[in-house]
């Protein structure tokens, strides 16, 4: 499994371990890589993908989307088809309760399903999220929501397991 | 201005109440009303329209989607284009930081600017929004919440001001 | 698998019959249902479920929202988790090409997220959909579109397969 | 008025001509760019803006993402709030009728909402699309949909002079 992240603060960092936490307390195999640094082959070799950003002004980070395309077009994955049945899932973090974090995580959730991965949620919500507070108040990641995280990585993993064949 | 608003728990009772308390504090002449009761004559007298829901299943009330789509075809608005040009906002409760208050504050906009209306939103975000806790620890709405609820409905009479001939 | 829809002029349940019929080429036991008639017993038996509706001002119609909320309450499927990890997908129709299919697609894949279904979409795509006329100029749903609805059809019932223990 | 946009073929540019021919026909004052060639002082200048941006892998182009974030931070518009009250609009192609469109203009809306702009949208939907047909069938942008992006042009101007003080 691959978990992928943007992060600046290292709140998306600390989302992105606990999602490897959970899928590696099902076995899983986990590679956990900053998006700059995920190769074809990490693309190729990873039954399971996990994607997390940081809010930027209401939406997806430009590094996560830059990411997406790339990876159609850049890898090659697009016409290959090489990430179809897939499981995938998200995770994001954002200062305040309801200042994008929905849509940024519905942003990388649209992104691979048009790979025609299958996109695994938390029961309840679009994906893991945190909200970390304002920078002058910044309280960071907090354990509900690492521990709402690594039910991801665990449930991702469980569903990657299947869609095996 | 109107303020028409679904409540079961009244939380968004308590958001739309800050809403049209901002908006008076504008001078605005507010009517604040439970969305099964908002009129023909409410909705043509309105020069600005606040919107608020709860989350149910992660999205907007059955109730005020119904609503949207009554006021379209019952009422006779989408024909008379009778809502056009004017000033709309919206606002949500959800019990946790993430679990659809954006969507569901998405689903009310998108309805309202099918109508042609102009929509006004809280700098930084989508609309006005309460995280109220989740049934065993119920928190309700909060003062800061209240105060950006405020922020919202004064914004939304100075825009409908401007926007009226 | 159970196809349920709701549909007033017959598009959508077209694209119902093309869903079931894909996933019937792939040797699924069907049922297609008017939404008002789904019952509990149907929902427990499903292995995937495909969920379809009109675009109704900009989003889905209420007759499906309404579905999402009483499946979870009324069924009792939202406390029982009796749907999670079962494969979901969606399919709307819409007079216009972008008059709201992708939000009333995004509403029904946000409701059967929230039970912990997985979802599973076309290539390229949310789900699948039909752009079929303003009322002057009504053209129904082509032969390109019922197509992808039993491409569709087909994969939900090849991953629903797979998630089945 | 300014009209931003991103356009690789031309298809997002011929939608970005369009707009702005709209709003001169209400006497306003236009400057069409390129995304990337847009500067502090257009952003300032303008008292309306519309945004434009091709379909990438279902979502905005990078191009476009990446402008919104540089405004508010690299030409630091978010803490100015030098962009609040402004009037908006956004515009959108993409090859297929539900291929990402809608989450495209979402994006942009939600992106030019967080600096406290009005959203000014064409009767029934939420942009200016078009719809320009796969690589292989290239069919570029039709007399209706430069129609709409004309109308759209002409009724963000009209907002935006009442806006303006």
């Amino acid at each position: 499994m691959l978990v992928a992240y943007f992060s600046q603060t290292g709140n998306t960092e600390s989302m992105a371990e606990a999602v490897a936490e959970g899928a590696r307390s099902e076995d899983a195999d986990v590679v956990v890589k900053r998006i700059g640094d995920v190769t074809k082959a990490d693309l190729e070799a990873a039954d399971g993908i996990a994607l997390g950003s940081p809010v930027h002004m209401g939406d997806v980070a430009v590094e996560v989307r830059s990411a997406l395309v790339d990876w159609a077009y850049g890898k090659g994955f697009w016409r290959s088809r090489g990430l179809e049945n897939k499981a995938c899932a998200v995770f994001a973090t954002g200062g305040a309760p309801s200042n994008g974090k929905e849509f940024t995580m519905l942003s990388m959730a649209l992104g691979l399903l048009q790979y025609g991965m299958v996109l695994v949620t938390p029961y309840g919500g679009l994906g893991a999220s945190a909200t970390t507070g304002v920078p002058e108040h910044e309280k960071g990641v907090g354990e509900h929501e690492l521990s709402e995280a690594r039910g991801l990585g665990a449930r991702l993993a469980r569903v990657a397991l299947r869609l095996r064949e």
